[in-house]
């Protein structure tokens, strides 16, 4: 029967309290709390089901179409409308906005935010605090208190979250993490309805990526395989240059991917470039916050503040990126290449196995603590919103992996021009430890799962014994949820979700296969290999092994972009370095001190030439606050006029080519 | 009395029309039509003043702000309102819209335009054609057709051109062309009033790059006069990252200033980025007329049409950069290393001269050819809008005088290791050839309207001989104006104006004190030394040597900013070369062949990264098209809602800061 119930209305978020425990007095001490809950979550229109477990019981809840309008109405959330632009939304208007792929009015993303709306906008609307029985303890629950919040606080509730829609869990598992023969075809638009857009810009970005490396898989093992006689010198700078142009060209193309998605799921965000639609209301809104309502007109003293503010800002990042950037120079260089020298040096292959775990410990915990260093710094800094600062995290962690993946790599096949170890080790990263890192990610949640799923089992028989109705202990689906883990990044829990460590995997690898291209070519076909199984990896975790993951707003793969070009350019670099190892087998070649100082300081200015461009930007913050201001008073202000004509009650003004009415 | 009159309504526009010929018969000839031309102007709302000159007649106008401003709602101009959005212009709701800061309610080009839509909006309106007499024939003025293009072809109206406010003129040229001492500073906003933005922003970009250049121009001459001892090795290479970074910075500082400039005139503009507010009703006119209206929704064969026809677009211009860039490779390339080895192996001077007499020669009929070949691509190309195309002539014809002006040099600076000829021939090109420029610069203009003068003189004594009242060869000021040349480029003229040459001049001088910083540092010097003289010099001709230019909308220096950029990654390379050649003098630095041709492969990878992922555009064209179509659609839907709040008639929907009623 429950079966059918949620047939009919999904219930999308669950809602966790302690049980009800029936303790000797035969009174159930959270009960009353429960049941405020409860009551409250039904006075505000939310379609409640409480479901026992083991410890906790479970609110799943649902909310009709009309009462999820009234809170995005309330949360002026902006939408697309039948014309095409974004204006916010309003119930009474319904019909003016476009409906998502799937027939609902709301996309999950959007339901989410209203969601929590109505969760978390519970208050005390009284005049005097209502008194609740807890615990055996009385909790206040003062005038305009949010009833949320306080629980939260108290423990009554344990957590919020989303919970999975089991029909469609099941259609996409189907359609997709169990449908191997597609390769890298995958059902993009239901992934979006079902996770929202920036996991679905994941696995399509995934998704092009290995589509695309088929051409360089193939070439490469073409360069490997076939002998071109006397034109052999050739051969690799001839596969070098195509790499770099397949690659130039594929992050190219990629963008233009990304802008078609969203146009086809009428997100408005330009790629790439700063657009004044670019989170438009975000930045706004924080804009108004931090300085509140400047008159940008005639007030030069308040331009200067505002300028004075930027330009802090700006230090203050800058002070974060030396940092990061001199600790990895001058503590995490040294240690890298201190290992490799060693795993160099040391002849017998127990010690290189020992100094290998030894260094494998080592590098958990410096990574752990870079991380936490990371986000500690930019927890200083001012970004404008969350995925700015998602963003500033992930360029200071990735330089950790960087050098941690590549420049052991680097020292075996410059210093020591060991192409056999720099193969070896591109071999054991690519296949071994991406079969492992997939077993593992795959197999650490199940096993989490399994811990906290047996941990709770046992308390409870701890708690029921001697009692009756031992045969409860079948898990609700919704408990099942619960059990599983959180879908977070391994680093930074609190900035970024588990995203951050599929979009490092793939950046690794790219970097990997890029920078040593031309010691390896077949590493291509691999890489290859590897992420077609990725796809469907992914995607079964993502389905079956954590919680339905939170949606996030950002529409683009945002740093990750920057990194894959800048590992393009690197790897010009180094392909060279190695192309001239590898020709110069005997060391003929030489190069006098003066022309390669010469030489590094070009590469050096190069470097800083394309970089530095990006510490001052283009416009002030000031002129981009006064253009957001402009356009968000002007939506503001003829919002709701242009609704009355898209619905069609009052159609005088309308003008030329309408889509719909 | 007529200085007086002028004084009150500046004329702004001048029409020419052949005088009336007293003939044999004693009748005039054009005299019909030249009545029928005034009686319409004046029928439209212009107010005329009929001058008569030696040969001509010349019909000055204004109009009042009221026909302006109808004018103006006709063409569905967008201006800037109060609370800080452009909106389609209304003449009732006037109030609503930021006047200019001298007070007028129209920017000089809105007048222009407006002007311009009034005069050659003129058509007969009745059923039958007017049958006009002119030179003793007779001219159908059609129903329907317009009056001016008609009379333009029938060379009834010989050119309608803007002509020069006396007062502000005289203004400027006190406070600005003549006001020597204040060096870098100029009246921006007076210059941006009367002469609209692309000049202004011109005149604000030589200023600040003056400005910017005296910090290198002092480190250069210190470089020069200062024995550091023991550290001298090091001071070029110093001097070398010095310029480099302060190029790097000096262009990321004028991308904000011109952001300021546009914030500060009320523009809506974001530089360098590619952003949905840019041209937008430019390129939405243009999409709108070229593509017709395409449903983007579900018509997926009309969203393949789109796309291929942008792939065949990029095609054509990716076919004639080609075609360019090979013919400057293949043909002018061979020509100047021939002139550049000739100069060296002569012995005698006199050969010497004789060589460069003949190279000069034969290098302007070279980039004439070129630069009409360039037109001539160009007009192939499906360029949006014109600015687009004036962008994609500059890339061309800038290859052309690249080649021309650095590859002597580095000829010389190479493979002859010849510093001295070098030195010589950079101190030659920034002193002489830029004084003995700027003087042909403001004379030839002079020389030009001489010529005209003295004809038209000469044709008015021939025709009067034996009349009467030979004393009126005084010419009104309208006529001296009009014998003065247009403002246009030396190269293509019909896609570009001055400008064009002005900025050649900066990028060509730039170029050389970049290139060749290592080589001779005083040339900074040089250089800021010319620029101050130039502000001024420009200025001066811009006001006193030109017809007062036509202006244009673009907002930034465009296809300039990309030039410098490449200028700077160039002068890193050249300049590492120098900095070999210099320190080895005796040639004992060596490189083996391999590795040169590998460092060569990078280089060229590093130019085909920058410069290849410029060949696909990141968003595709439908997708912009779609974007731009929603924005407009929304901006036209509420326009006149939003205008009748901002003007505060009804005041219900107003929110928040307005800044004015």
């Amino acid at each position: 029967m429950e079966a059918l119930k949620e047939e009919q209305t999904p219930f999308e978020m669950g809602v966790v309290v302690p049980k009800r425990i029936v303790d000797q007095i035969g009174e159930g001490c959270y009960d009353h709390c429960v049941k405020v809950v409860v009551d409250e979550f039904q006075k505000s229109g939310l379609i409640v089901d409480r479901v026992p477990g083991l410890n906790d019981e479970f609110l799943k809840l649902t909310a009709p179409v009309e009462i999820l309008g009234k809170a995005a109405a309330e949360l002026q959330l902006k939408k697309r409308t039948q014309i095409g632009v974004d204006l916010q939304f309003e119930w009474d208007e319904a019909d003016a906005f476009i409906k998502q792929s799937d027939g609902s009015l709301f996309s999950w993303c959007e339901r989410f935010r209203c969601y929590n709306h109505i969760i978390y906008g519970i208050v005390n609307e009284g005049n005097s605090a209502i008194v609740l029985k807890s615990d055996c303890r009385d909790v206040r629950w003062e005038p305009g208190e949010r009833l949320l919040w306080k629980f939260e606080k108290e423990g009554i509730v344990k957590e919020v979250f989303p919970i999975h829609d089991e029909i469609k869990r099941k259609q996409l598992l189907k359609c997709w993490a169990l449908n191997w023969w597609d390769l890298t075809n995958q059902p993009l638009d239901d992934i979006y309805a079902y996770y929202g857009v920036k996991i679905a810009i994941y696995f399509a970005f995934l998704g092009m990526y290995t589509k695309w490396l088929f051409f360089p898989a193939a070439l490469g093992i073409l360069v490997q395989l076939v002998d071109f006689g006397s034109l052999q010198l050739l051969v690799l700078p001839f596969f070098f240059v195509c790499i770099i142009s397949w690659a130039v060209f594929f992050l190219q193309f990629w963008k233009r991917k990304n802008s078609t998605l969203l146009a086809r799921w009428q997100i408005c965000y330009s790629v790439g470039a700063e657009s004044a639609y670019k989170y438009m209301d975000t930045e706004w809104s924080s804009f108004h916050s931090s300085v509140g309502s400047i008159k940008f007109e005639a007030d030069k003293s308040e331009k200067e503040k505002f300028q004075r503010e930027e330009w802090f800002g700006h230090m203050l990042r800058f002070r974060n990126d030396a940092i990061i950037i001199l600790s990895i120079i001058c503590l995490q260089l040294p240690f890298e290449l201190a290992y490799a020298h060693f795993y160099e040096s040391i002849g017998s292959d127990t010690m290189k196995f020992g100094l290998t775990a030894v260094y494998l410990f080592a590098i958990q915990y410096f990574t752990q603590i870079g991380g936490k260093v990371s986000v500690k710094l930019i927890k200083d800094e001012k970004n404008e919103n969350s995925e700015y600062r998602a963003n500033s995290l992930i360029y200071k962690v990735f330089g950790l992996y960087f050098m941690q993946s590549y420049i052991g790599l680097l020292y075996h096949a410059i210093l020591h021009r060991n192409f056999m170890t720099l193969r070896q080790v591109i071999i054991q990263r690519l296949i071994i430890s991406e079969v492992l890192e997939n077993l593992m990610e795959n197999s650490l949640p199940y096993m989490k799962y399994s811990y906290r799923k047996y941990r709770a089992v046992r308390n409870k028989r701890k708690r029921e014994k001697g009692m009756a109705a031992r045969k409860s202990y079948f898990n609700s689906r919704v408990e099942k949820e619960y059990f599983k883990p959180i879908y977070s990044a391994s680093i930074g829990e609190e900035l970024e979700d588990g995203l951050f460590d599929e979009f490092l995997e793939l950046a690794l690898q790219f970097g990997m296969i890029m920078m040593f291209a031309c010691a390896f070519p077949p590493a291509f076909a691999f890489a290859a290999l590897n992420n077609v199984t990725e796809i469907r990896a992914d995607a079964l975790k993502i389905l079956a092994m954590y919680r339905r993951p939170v949606p996030r707003v950002a529409a683009t793969i945002g740093a990750w972009l920057n990194i894959f070009q800048f590992l393009i350019v690197v790897s010009i670099c180094t392909n060279c370095i190695l192309l001239v190892c590898l020709y110069d087998r005997e060391g003929n070649w030489n190069i006098s001190p003066g022309l390669a100082a010469i030489l590094f300081m070009e590469h050096v200015l190069l470097l800083i030439k394309f970089c530095f461009s990006r510490i001052v930007p283009e416009e002030p913050d000031w002129v981009k606050a006064n253009r957001m201001k402009n356009a968000t008073q002007a939506q503001n202000m003829c919002s709701k006029q242009l609704l009355r004509n898209i619905s069609g009650r009052r159609g005088t003004l309308v003008t030329g080519t309408r889509t719909a009415d």
